[in-house]
């Protein structure tokens, strides 16, 4: 496996899927061979399983059952897309990956994080990103971001508590502790232009690592 | 929680099916609730995922992603089905649950009992069954008695090499020493009527149990 598997993580608003693309580019300008996704990733059968998540028919969905599906739904766009762009050499930055289950349905939704992590640990095998770097920034900031900007459409997630985006922030925190080797901590309360800058950095220290 | 949640397992063609329909009957007859189902049993949540196991577009479908649906559906049958069942006091037969998954995919299929058991303990948290009737029958004869009774079309597993289906019963039998309290094997390759009799003073036996 000689590439290098980055995901981005973060709550909603922090801006990730936007760094994400102008990190892409920048790296690709480098002469880099970069791959960009984000779960379900147009994998026919991820997407399949997306449909049964989202199908606003069913509203019986248990937690638990739908904690399964995303963990199943991971691990077929691990197999089909992000496994061969690492085997090939490419940088795989990744729109929220495992620790989104962990932070949002392990400690947010009450599941807990080692009963969430157990299933996802069947789906990703020995498939830990090598980075992840966390944006950083207060709810109240993320959701008035998605307000504001009308950037998108609200979704569920954004018309859930405050409290509850509470909850996944103390749920990353807690994530940070429990792998410090692999997080990086990025403020994404700062421009555009910084938070990619901060990005890079830690980025370029990872390449750096695997060159050594 | 004051019912009784019995499961039926065993190879194909040992007859599972045909005989818990006929307990069903007769523990109806004697004035006793019951339940009789199997995965995904009508919940429409379940056969939404069953779909998407089965749907032959899916040639590029990996393992463990199937045996994740399979939990998923898992959870969503019991939360729907068997644990309302058996908070109003029934029997529930079902006709194959987690150990279908631990013989078939952890053992025959080499994904380990041992991880498929555990997205299988998320899925269903304390609701494992209290008695499972093991029907023992040699793979040449299920697969044989298949093929001559002409009772169903052959199905994708049945078509599965005999050596696979020879992996599955040492499968079952690696589980039986696992969970010799909940397991009760029965001599499968007798009459449908002595098969029945032997069926019947297993669950007499649990039923008293629970009386006491």
């Amino acid at each position: 496996m000689s590439g290098l598997f980055i995901t981005f993580e973060g709550p909603e608003g922090a801006g990730k899927t936007t760094v994400l693309q102008e990190i892409k580019k920048s790296l690709a300008a480098r002469g880099l061979q970069v791959t960009a996704t984000r779960e379900p990733g147009g994998i026919d059968i991820a997407e399949q399983i997306r449909e049964v998540i989202l199908n606003e028919k069913n509203t019986l969905m248990d937690a638990k059952t739908e904690a399964l599906l995303y963990a199943a739904a991971r691990r077929q766009h691990l197999v089909e897309k992000v496994k061969p762009a690492l085997e090939q050499g490419h940088i795989v930055l990744c729109d929220r990956f495992i620790d989104s289950s962990l932070a949002y349905q392990g400690y947010a939704r009450g599941l807990g994080i080692d009963e969430v992590l157990s299933i996802n640990e069947f789906a990703i095998g020995d498939m830990m990103p090598n980075l992840t770097v966390y944006f950083s920034i207060k709810p109240e900031e993320g959701l008035s971001r998605i307000h504001a900007n009308g950037l998108r459409e609200k979704n569920r997630l954004d018309l859930e508590e405050l409290s509850f985006h509470t909850r996944v922030r103390e749920g990353y925190h807690e994530l940070m502790k429990r792998f410090p080797k692999r997080f990086r901590t990025i403020d994404a309360s700062q421009s555009k232009e910084r938070v990619i800058e901060d990005v890079q950095i830690v980025i370029n220290e990872a390449l750096k690592k695997i060159q050594l």
